[in-house]
């Protein structure tokens, strides 16, 4: 059994590792965070295709069977041309959060993401693209992510950025939100509070995970309960084990990692990929 | 008259160009931001020297007569290996910032910088190079950054952030706060008005243009005066011109320096460094 490649630019893509663990547990995963080159959202998109690439090579060498990417910028910049140099299914985190939202929308849907995906439009086109006729409103909310990464994600302070940021949104009708950055939803209580009850929430780590469990072929999902199930009391080996790859910084990885993931980290290495 | 370069891995070191600008208002200026690797601040030391060493080599290969490393992570990381790899004199962030500390505390510094700036105690062993018996408080405030980024340098979020920060060293009892990040000048009035006017504040970006009018050979805060004065109404070629180069991401760069420096950026190109 491959393991599932899944990479971001730095932590935020953890947040769609959490979701595909909890949903495919036994599966071996390796999340590659490229510190040393974060953040991908405020680079342009040569710049972070070529991170990508670079990234998703050094994760194939690794015997990866799939690959999520797990950053809205990266999605956005490089899905296309990950999908064409790779041999092994490919998935982004746009696509799944785009359906769901054109899915559960009642025709005007809010995106929130860093300033490259929102200037690049690729929620705009995607939700366009399965149902033309929603309206999408796209706002950059840049100061989730240091909120986040700084442990702040339910604090005042967050409640109150959310505040400004959500207004407009808000005022223009949405009824949908998308949390169209993987750092989001560890402030997904508070956006919560501040949208109420009425605006169907969007995240595009759970939709993410949701659409790897569909393209996992079945014995993934199902098979790896039988070493348990011999009564032998272990996993085979690599069975559900998580390897985490940084190009950098690997002590602040690993206390951002252990607070998304409200575990702590094991296997960490650094890797160099340029 | 050689250009002096002035080196920071994004935005913030346009705090000390404004400075010096203002210092040197005859001198051509060189800025790089190397804005394709921004930030430095949460990168290893190993990591900032090598990209620190390739931006100086980039400007040396321009002409400048003098390296101003306008960045604390990278000055407090890259600093000994620039200044022995370089031929001409190069000016860091902390040293001046350090000394106007060491001379106006009654006994106790607080320090505000990045993560990677805080880890460090570059401050702290600057200052007690000067002064053993100076009390030096090192306190990290990454939220500023953004903040500052963001144009919410001015804004109650500011404020509330800036007070959160700000109170474990107000506790402390410190009589001098040093802003230990290029990026902080920006909220400088927010500080000041968080810490009141019984603190002393040290910009260290103000601290830091200071060191370069003195070791600045004097013809050059006099004589260019010159062109002007023989009624030609010209200055002669490249006197007083401000250059700008990124390594990416160069409309972004162009809206915040903008807002930063308060006027437009003419001359902007976008380099490679690797």
């Amino acid at each position: 059994m491959n393991p599932i490649g899944i990479f971001d630019s730095g932590v935020g893509g953890l947040t769609v590792f959490r979701e595909i663990a909890r949903l495919l547990p036994h599966h071996p995963l390796i999340y590659l965070g490229d510190s040393a080159r974060v953040p991908y959202g405020t680079k342009s998109p040569a710049i972070v295709q070529r991170y990508s690439l670079e990234a998703a090579n050094h994760l194939v060498q690794r015997g990866i069977g799939m690959l999520v990417v797990a950053c809205n910028t990266a999605t956005s910049a490089a899905l296309p041309a990950l999908k064409k140099a790779l041999d092994i299914p490919v998935i982004g985190v746009i696509e799944p959060g785009a359906r769901a939202a054109a899915e559960r929308t009642k025709g005007r849907v809010g995106v929130i993401a860093t300033e490259g995906t929102v200037s690049s439009r690729a929620y705009t086109r995607a939700i366009h693209a399965i149902k033309p006729s929603v309206e999408v409103i796209e706002s950059a909310a840049p100061l989730f992510v240091p909120l986040a990464e700084e442990g702040w994600g339910n604090t005042h302070v967050a409640r109150e950025v959310a505040e400004i940021y959500l207004e407009p949104l808000l005022d223009a009708g949405i009824d949908t939100l998308v949390l169209g950055c993987t750092h989001y939803p560890i402030l997904r209580g508070t956006i919560e509070h501040v949208v109420g009850d009425q605006i169907a929430i969007v995240d595009s780590a759970e939709t993410t995970a949701e659409c790897v469990r569909e393209m996992c072929p079945s014995p993934v999902a199902s098979r790896h309960h039988l070493p348990a199930e011999r009564g032998d009391g272990r996993r085979s080996r690599g069975e559900g084990s998580h390897t985490f790859l940084v190009t950098d910084a690997a002590e602040r990885f690993r206390r951002i990692a252990s607070e998304f993931l409200e575990q702590e980290i094991e296997k960490l290495e650094l890797v160099s990929l340029s």
